[in-house]
């Protein structure tokens, strides 16, 4: 069975406290799925960047690697830098198949999470 | 009882495209919350502002608003752009209570939520 690794694609900014949810979502798929391999990167402001990473990723083993953006809205970013950052790992490493997965804004329960979250802030006494 | 305002405050892309999970929310939360007033205002690149959105909201009766930012991380942003904007809403309408909830990303349903889709990322065969 090849290795399959999981890349959490997040913005990043200037701010250091920037990182912290993004950090405690890899500790918590950590604790969820040990067995999984998972790491976090970055546009920019930040590192590892994907590149970075992925190149890490595929030297200690991975042979497969969905990059899942941590982004909540897709715009040029998650539409059109990342692909062309894909397609330029998958022409450095042909053995390795890269996959980009939704962007988590577009999951229905995420939304709901969000959702039921947005609601209990109005409900505040 | 006062009228409370409910805003969702995202970033806001030059792509269109990038709206749609952030007014799909806000149809989810109008769908599960009937009687909720909320709105969707922008941080840059698209519209309304929060400024623009609050005052509407103020003159259409709200006396009370919670800004609810839908960030998943907490940078300048949220963390010193928005609190100043909502300063400044707050001397110009004495009257009017508004308050600034957590960001998104710091809600662990939320989290769990996005960890949740993230491992189904790579449990897709």
């Amino acid at each position: 069975m090849t290795q399959k690794g999981l890349i959490l694609f997040a913005h990043g900014a200037r701010d250091p406290r920037w990182a912290a949810p993004f950090q405690r979502l890899q500790k918590s798929i950590k604790e969820s799925a040990p067995d999984q391999v998972v790491g976090l990167a970055f546009l920019e402001f930040m590192n590892p960047s994907l590149t970075g990473l992925a190149e890490q990723m595929i030297n200690d083993g991975c042979a497969e690697l969905v990059v899942t953006p941590i982004f909540l809205g897709q715009g040029g970013h998650v539409l059109r830098d990342l692909p062309e950052m894909v397609a330029q790992l998958c022409a450095r490493f042909p053995a390795v198949e890269i996959r980009i997965a939704d962007a988590v804004g577009e999951n229905a329960m995420v939304l709901h999470a969000i959702r039921d979250y947005c609601l209990s802030t109005v409900q505040l006494p």
